[in-house]
């Protein structure tokens, strides 16, 4: 399969590509690394994207920026660039991406633990999270046949503990390899309109 | 208790409207009736509202619009609707209440059935209720100690499903006076963090 990997330079995408490469072309985006640049807030750029890779078999993205903060401080703007960002950037990659795929591919979102596990700071990422859990669930179901899409829910990531660990205390860390496997579900299996939670 | 009912007007905010009037001091906020008028879309309306309301022992919102459509003609534009009114429009309600409400005082927001239930032209829908059930589990643990969040989750209400029977077969529709029941439990009882799902 040729699979288009969105955030491919960043901790989970480099677990991806060890997983994916072992089997499958990969073809990877970063906003200023890779293959191919994208920035998914901007939809001109995803076009782009697509009309450069041509038809892909797997469109997987392992990107978005949340804005963590306490919720006492956490504003209208604050939310926005999480919802711009994480969700209609995941969204919108979704959107433009349907028209250029190949027949039976496959969409791959990220979103996490948060949306069901809560943590201090963590208001905007739960938000995103709940919505493209319910979003995934929805577009699978009114898609056009034969097209796929999932998310991956993963704990917080082993190797990105040196930062996160304050705030999660508690949480079983999943090296992003192991998470790389939800995404290797999604890809190579059948399934639609799930969330693989990776513990 | 003193309860601010936004979208005191509609199906749903009736029947709340019903239930707790039996027991509480109601103040009515809609759009364009009741006791107060406001415009969930636009923060300094909501700041308006409270600065004219005083402090409340709770804060109940029914109300929210978004966007139904076919999967395929779904566009960014089309999904910020729902995000800007019944998703942002309800948050900010929270974000700029929880400085003018009593203590101990609750807000109680709705989502709907959609969140994992999906149905045809449903993905706006899906993808804000999702957004709005795990904002609330994070908020609430988040929050000024004393205050509480919950959302209400109703299925199809019976008395909409004149419009809406076509897209919601297979659903029981549930009476506005029963998914009243769950905002009572949620002003009336001690529960925060939770989606009260009514069927």
């Amino acid at each position: 399969m040729k699979v288009l990997l969105v955030g491919a330079s960043g901790i989970i995408g480099r677990g991806i590509d060890a997983e994916l490469s072992q089997r499958h072309e990969i073809i990877r985006a970063s906003r200023s690394s890779g293959d191919v640049n994208v920035d998914l807030i901007d939809i001109a750029s995803i076009r782009a994207m697509f009309a450069k890779v041509g038809k892909v078999d797997a469109v997987v993205s392992a990107t978005g920026k949340v804005h963590f903060g306490d919720f006492s401080e956490m504003d209208d703007d604050k939310y926005r660039i999480g919802i711009n960002d994480k969700l209609m950037g995941q969204v919108n990659l979704v959107l433009v991406g349907r028209d250029h795929v190949a027949d039976n591919a496959s969409f791959t979102l990220t979103t996490g633990i948060l949306s069901k596990d809560p943590i201090r700071y963590g208001s905007s990422a739960s938000m995103v999270n709940g919505a493209i859990e319910s979003f995934v669930r929805a577009a699978a179901i009114e898609m056009k046949p034969g097209l796929r899409i999932n998310a991956v829910s993963p704990g917080v990531i082993l190797e990105a503990m040196e930062g996160y660990a304050p705030y999660f205390r508690g949480h079983a860390p999943v090296p992003a390899s192991r998470a790389a496997l939800g995404y290797a579900k999604s890809v190579e299996g059948l399934q639609t309109g799930q969330v693989f939670e990776i513990f």
